[in-house]
């Protein structure tokens, strides 16, 4: 069964894999190309471009802080720019904060300021949300051990899918399977194909890594009976109501494979509804707007002299 | 002055594009090495991977379709799948509508099913929300000639603003500056830099080429009124009131350049309060949340046996 | 408990992946561009390059096929040459057995001739490899139910792994995780960081998406034990001698999840010495030197006038 | 109207945007690629190719220098050599002039010499020829405020439209639009596509940003007051000889619009001619061949041992 | 020794390899992302963007057609424009000629213009540029066998070796080494590196592929006395006077390797120049500004309705 | 002729190639891409992953060290971790030896390791093997001056040309052509192309750059002689038994040009046979198995703490 694990460490561990940084590298060297090769605004009123100024990173809005692998990144995209970092992942930002100091050549301060700030400010949104619902699943609560887990789901923008997971681990959340070769959910049109859930459920088993988990969705009893009968290790409620949800629960709950058997939920969650899918024997909430619909902080950078 | 255009034809002149074309296809290329190399699922389950199937894609709720370019990058991503499209950019989507219909290898279908469905419902989403704002400022234009345009801004996620423009025109909205070198735009922080509005302004005219306006942001009466005597091409009202802003309208038209300064809005406009700035003597309200914080629309897509 | 599966379905189903094909297709042109521009010797003795000739692909020594995605990868680097195929994946090769048949420009011909035979006959020699090892494990099977797997690991040519992948599940292998994202296992430098085998696994379990099995590497009774407490998915025991495996299998039969853990035998793992590993209770073997050693398959294209 | 500016300043400006920066490094790395993997005849005379040598860059003919980037772009590409600069952009080199010193390796300093000088004697090229146009028109201009800037145009070698431009500003030219959507011009076909030059006029100044200026190419003073009637912001008169020139700009300072519209003059301009077209009410004189056809200064790299 | 082989013969062979042709394409699509996604002019002005047009590509100026590989590529960037060619590789070119004839899109005809021209007029003043100092080479020689070689040198943009050298084979040029892993040359900052000219021929013939000829730079008949004692198989006279030049061919014609040793001229040859180094003895003039000085030809596209 | 040059030098040279460094290093990063985003095992077990640590990478079993370009390449992708290294290119391992030792973040070095050690015990492999074939035929030889060399082929993994290259040398190896652009090579297939060895000759003559040897595979003594009929540079034996090995070089022998003829005997060369090849009059010594059938050397890294 997942359990649910410390905030704060999470993110602290999560900034220092190479490969993440990596992926906010290349985000950010693809803001920089938007610039078209001359910013003439820039070029215009820069009469020392060299000229090193400060300038402050500052929250206008509530959020909560999700790109120290931005800010490392920042190092290697621009090492002319030094920045100190006030506020780390998963903590709580409050209007008027102070994000972070920069410390740079006019012109390189003001290129990378719209690419930063168009980045934090979306992984920062997706944590913010994160936090809310996680927030929401703790208080409902009522049962021994861990409350469900409050995971994202695929649908995030080609090439944001690293970023985003950032974002949600910082806000508590934690991360569905990476890429199709990192996780195993037969869906309907696997099912259909394979002429049946026991035909998908042995198909897969077959060829699947042996480390992962074989979960299937399933849309009512039927299906989920069918599932318990192919003895998979995790099953995804899809689209069910709060009653129906525990009237699954109950089923998988005498199933012989009730004690390792880990039950999501998934299906228009919301800030709305996810309370009424906490109760004992979820395991886990998944929620796909939490990064196909995402509220940017807001968050500004402002030049001094220095 | 610019002048508002029919929306329907705007769009599809923009899809055929060559290199918005390469835009989408690039995202969906990225899409798809999010599969990791083995969708261990789909290997599992398909029998016979060849076998081709029909699909269809179906809105789940309301919207506006922003995706002409991306069913023209299929053909390139993957000429296995046939697509007849249903539904075309700037037409609007109604619950349980058919956007098009897909024919190929089941494999190929489900491997590009969730990179399109991400792009589609983003650009789909932008749509909605300009088509809305545009309404309303089409409503609430009592004057001649045409109501302000309403344009993004340049908080758009890197790789993702041309992407992002294709939405806002599709909701009938206007472009900003892609890049910045195709605009000029002088801020605060430049101002600053350059020691001031007339220095900036005599800076950027030096250096920009000959085809760009010199549009700078005011904050107040004073910085416009220093604007207005460099003869600027635009100004942008940045974070005025709403009567504020009729008292800058006012002081610009008494100027010597009434007749050709664009009058350009921006600051925390939204549906709340957008209407309030529909008057005459403003051109453009530029709303950066229609980029940044975008609310994905609901496709999905259904695959049946052929 | 992974079961085996039919080799020749698993590799049809394995081909069709649009991802898998994208690695061929890159491999196939970073071969192309190994011709440094201007292949002089084409260039002085094809006085007619846009003359068609057929040629053939033929075996001269045993091998077994593994790259069908190969030659859908032809067709999307070079459409001028038409393929047909005569054998396809997982099937046996004899010496002067004919693969395929091409039929194009003489000059393209020649051009992908090399970097075309250079990847079969590399992921042929992993299928051949992995397929003796298979039926050795086979063969020395006794229990009821399937013979362990035989998996690779990750000990594979940066950029090469999808394509080793191919390869061992040609010749009837299995793949271990294919990334990092894509599995746990905890390894001695993990426990060490960690402080203990308890605290790893509990931190693992905290942070990986609940579709990873929990695995730990142990190497020997003692941290067997520990791991058995902490109700771990999966131990891999690790350069074991033959009878220390077969006593730690024991001591697994005993704990309160035997029925469910998967057990893995690795550490200098080959030819001479896989069998004494096969007995009830082992699910998979991974050999390193599948991957990271690969004698390749000899094959030879024979151009013919047409 | 556009108005010349400081050169010295403009030049360095330009050095310092990141992008351009970007630009130049790719060219570098391009340039590295081409040594095809191994320089056999360094590592066969290199007894100690880890020993550090000075190398002076020298100027062999006169010229402008015109790569401040490309000595920015060194440092990312190859820190292990140092380079002092004596002569900045902008300034002019005289045969014999000290450019550069390094100091590095002796493998790496051979290793880029080439490509090094191959850029930066690219650029000096086309400032060199900028230069001298741009003094011609200055002596030639009779007239009170700025004489017309010289432009090139899009007509560069694709990968080179950034660098051409840094050269053409350190000559003291300015640069035509950026790219297509950093400015508009309208030309024959796209009049011929719309139907007219009324229809063209109207159907771009509704799509285009607000910040473009709308200008259109003209072949004969029919053309030349149908675009007057549509009150656009600029004119190219197209190969108009220095006759039809002066009288389209009478012409012109009799519409309505003769104290904003920017008067370009384009076509077979070169040493020859351009003194012809140097005449009150023109502002903008653009040379395709500026780009199209450049002749590199000479550089050379002299390896001293230290 | 090197023979002239038939001009036409070698332009047709050029064409068709593969690696060449996808410098042709990586060119052409560098072209393409100059327009910066938006093209606001084609936007604004074709109402039918999908109207089929044709176009023709016409010789502005005398010239030679250079640019068979990038007809091949326009197929693979854009294949709804279908081309007929009219004139082929190495064939003059008049002022009027007809090059070729497009059909395609409206909006796909006017992106892909601009990039198609560049490159086009490029290669093409490449091969014009060769053509005049072979035809003089060819008239000045009054020797049997045939007359020297013209050969570029590596001074070329990054990124467009291979296109220059297409250029300078249509031209009836012949190709110096493409990289430095292609040929070996002893330069003067080799032989100080090793410490004298015999140590640097020892030093490169131990390392050197068996298949690369050892050739060396000499500055004065001692060097060349020097080298040729190191029996180099080439050397190249640097900066040799044409009376300098005669001695140091007699001196070689004394030596031991008098029958196999090529002989290269270099050093500030040109169309003043080149004619009194055509002599007996001499085997290949070299030289640099075929492709660091291109004067482009002349090249337009007229579109017409269809 | 090729003459042998002194193993250690070379290897020390190759390594500050910087193009090969940029080999190493694209290897490098692929191999960083293959983590998948997120290590959740590295995630959920270090509790402190910046904290630093040491490592040791230490031999396993008997070697050659190859890879000084990888040391060098990790500086560029990780500046965090500071390797000191004890062994150098082309020095021979003993199990248990250490290699170098690493200072740097835990998460950084375990995401490191595997890629390092994947790129390091494959070009050890190479250099291993190639050193046993270059001392039988060392040991072999009786005649005066140098032993023939050894040499790879064109048979590698597409984008690891460089790297195999880098492994022979280091293994006292030496290079074939790098690419079709650095080496002329006619063949069976080339031959029947051109009608026969005297226009395929000719024809290569012809177009071939001047520094490059015109070298033919023949199959039989009536080939041999028609070739040495065209006086070609160079000859390939290709599959001779030894004793016609010897016939030909006898054939040779008397030919005009026996005194600069370069002798290559190719075709399943192995550790068994390659003696019997070894005798005056052969040059060159061919093994594609040498790339294409690689055994990795055993390494390992061992993390301590700090």
């Amino acid at each position: 069964m997942p359990q649910k694990t410390d905030k704060t460490k999470l993110v602290k561990r999560h900034l220092s894999l190479i490969s993440t940084t990596s992926s906010w590298s290349r985000a950010l060297r693809a803001g920089l190309e938007d610039d078209g090769g001359f910013d003439w605004t820039t070029l215009g009123t820069l009469t020392r471009p060299d000229r090193r100024v400060r300038a402050r990173i500052v929250a206008k809005s509530e959020g909560i802080w999700a790109a120290d692998g931005l800010i490392e990144a920042m190092a290697a995209v621009e090492p002319k720019i030094r920045i100190r970092q006030k506020i780390f992942d998963g903590e709580r930002l409050r209007a008027g904060q102070l994000v972070c100091e920069w410390q740079g050549p006019a012109d390189r301060v003001l290129a990378l300021e719209r690419p930063f700030l168009n980045l934090a400010s979306y992984t920062g949104g997706i944590a913010m949300r994160t936090f809310g619902l996680v927030e929401q699943v703790r208080k409902a609560w009522k049962g021994p051990g861990n409350p469900p887990r409050v995971t994202a789901t695929r649908k995030t923008l080609p090439g944001y899918r690293d970023l985003a997971i950032c974002g949600v681990l910082a806000g508590g959340g934690h991360s569905h399977r990476v890429s199709l070769s990192g996780g195993v959910l037969i869906k309907e049109n696997h099912i259909a194909s394979a002429g049946g859930i026991e035909a998908a459920v042995k198909g897969v088993r077959g060829i699947a890594p042996h480390g992962l988990r074989i979960e299937i969705e399933v849309r009512d009893e039927k299906e989920l009976r069918s599932a318990l009968n192919q003895r998979v290790d995790a099953v995804l409620l899809d689209n069910f109501s709060p009653s129906d949800a525990r009237a699954a629960v109950k089923t998988i709950a005498k199933s012989a494979d009730s004690d390792r058997i880990i039950v999501e939920i998934s299906g228009g969650l919301n800030e709305e509804n996810i309370a009424q899918y906490v109760f004992e024997g979820v395991h886990v909430l998944s929620v796909g707007s939490l990064t196909h619909s995402v509220a940017a902080i807001d968050l500004s950078l402002l030049v001094e002299g220095t």
